[in-house]
């Protein structure tokens, strides 16, 4: 998507030689491209979050598999291989995107012989990877589209969409999920406006979500996460489209914390609740997800701190009594009967099994 | 309610002269009592919310009347009273108990004749004002402290109370009204825990709700305004207990934005959902909340920036793209059919005009 009018991804080469990335731990306040050139330096970008997002982070990884052929010493070819594949995957243990990416590297990697063809089939298989990210999202885009096409027509006046957290372009390549819809609406001249929630405790909503739409000259405003409700009863929302981290094969979906709670609202208002996400989310062995998901307990000091500018300087504030505990969950449970629509890279379905099944008989 | 191991009020006289208030700018970081001597000095205090919460601001234009009755010049004593009372209504204009409390006191003024007489009643009923204060919210307390002790009887474990924004005591003289029936129940030996909603944007909850249950020794843990619905589905949370800036003689509450959301989990989860508040807050005109209690929209400025402390230093920090719009309502209404009771000085009813009407035959 643009920035500053000019297109970008979140990851690309630079020469055959160097990946840069947008380095996200300065965003909103300073757009910052960061050169990678070691299997090390891209290790430490998705460890520490320069980058992130299930879609980015696996990208990375194949990217950093590349890195890993073209700096490995001949002498110790596989097991520089191999301890670059095991450094990778440990960055983000419980991201499944990551772990499949280094893994097609491996696999295609030992399928060559010469050193020229581990590097070169590599190299191919990084950018197919991120390829294969843009095309996912650019799809769920397009079937989105068709959503916020309708209500367009129906209502004749700009649509009003609320999102929750970053399922944005910078959480993946390009597009997004949940935003893919949204850019592709607004780039057809359909005019929409988007409120995006803060999404506390890390606030993805307010500093990257924001940025990006921002950027992009997309019409959005950021809410405290508490007003989407209201805006809801005042028919100030449209529809809802949000991202997943993971859904099961019932349609139960698991994203950022406090998603649940917009569900809730949006079903009390007869408004359209719609999750956007490629298919690698399905978890096909899951029937219940508030039972069975596990939800990830974080650090409690994210909600006691925050981040912010202060004139050029990011600093963190402490925002509570210094003795007060906190506590962190970082994602919740959106039950099948709270949510309207799917939106996959194969097209539209309702958040059952029997329509998902549809879409993927495969499984 | 206890700071450090001491009894305080929110407001009191330091000798007749002076007032003594906490300074609660300075929270939850500092515990600072400012000495307010002058009607100016309390307009200030109330204005730039030294001292806030509908209970407490009236009773500090009630203390106000009173400097105002102890400073006033011989020569012009009348223009004097008068110009004090409007400068105090005009602080807050759409608070009612603080108009209220100048409008009684005017009157009690009135009626006495000498400086003496007119001083020795307003300091009365400055007195008065604080007590009924202090012995309405000690009925809600009493009230709603019943409802606990038949939770945890049923229970037998701790009971896990859900809170949002600071109906506490820092809101009144003492004790609080959502915070009452928790503050009654500790002291009595229950074992309550209670989650603090740190209700953005003005984090009315994790600055001011957690520093009071520190301060008194109540178990408590500081969470997202997002994680409440998580909590509930895995039955962390016994019961539900928030305050009310209005509600309808039909049982619709206007309260901190994002109350509506946690109305809307408690119903989905089956947990108790109480409102506690003093009868002033009735407004018997209104039968539809949603439809018409106007919610007051604040800068936005207060979602895009957050107060937080670094080391010592009280800072502002930007959270978002700086040119990225954000919107700030700062009530939202839960309607009747979420609310399980609401606990008021007289007792508990159901959220419908019938019961509401038993408790309050004379309206």
């Amino acid at each position: 998507m643009k920035v500053r009018g000019k297109y970008y991804r979140t990851i690309w080469f630079k020469n055959r030689s160097t990946v840069q990335v947008i380095d996200q731990r300065y965003l909103p306040y300073k757009f910052v491209i960061e050169n990678l050139k070691t299997v090390d330096e891209i290790a430490t970008a998705i460890k520490d979050m320069h980058v992130r997002g299930a879609g980015l982070i696996g990208v990375a990884a194949g990217y950093g598999m590349y890195i890993a052929t073209l700096t490995a010493p001949k002498r110790n070819y596989d097991e520089y291989i191999i301890s670059s594949s095991e450094k990778l995957i440990a960055t983000r243990p419980t991201a499944v995107n990551l772990k499949w990416a280094v893994e097609e590297q491996l696999k295609n990697i030992k399928k060559t012989e010469t050193l020229e063809e581990k590097i070169k089939i590599s190299e191919e298989t990084a950018l197919k990877i991120a390829d294969e990210d843009v095309q996912f999202c650019k799809k769920i885009g397009e079937h989105g589209l068709k959503i916020i096409e309708k209500i367009s027509k129906t209502k004749k006046g700009i649509v009003n969409i609320l999102t929750h957290c970053n399922a944005g372009w910078l959480a993946f390549v390009d597009y997004g999920t949940a935003t893919a819809p949204i850019y592709l609406a607004h780039d057809k001249g359909i005019k929409v406006h988007v409120w995006v929630d803060e999404t506390r405790p890390r606030n993805q909503g307010a500093r990257l979500t924001a940025w990006e739409l921002l950027n992009h000259g997309v019409p959005h405003t950021i809410i405290a996460d508490n007003a989407g409700g209201h805006l809801m009863q005042h028919g100030k929302v449209d529809m809802v489209i949000v991202g997943a981290d993971r859904t099961t094969s019932t349609g139960d979906v698991a994203n950022k914390i406090g998603t649940y709670l917009k569900a809730l609202a949006a079903k009390d208002n007869n408004i359209p609740f719609y999750v956007a996400f490629p298919s690698s989310s399905f978890d096909w062995e899951k029937k219940d997800g508030v039972k069975e998901i596990p939800i990830e307990e974080r650090d409690s000091n994210e909600v006691k701190y925050i981040q912010g500018a202060c004139g050029d300087i990011i600093e963190e504030v402490l925002l509570t009594p210094q003795k007060s505990p906190a506590s962190n969950y970082a994602f919740d449970v959106t039950p099948s009967c709270l949510i309207t629509g799917l939106i996959t890279e194969r097209g539209v379905c309702k958040a059952n099994k029997r329509d998902i099944y549809k879409l993927y008989p495969e499984h």
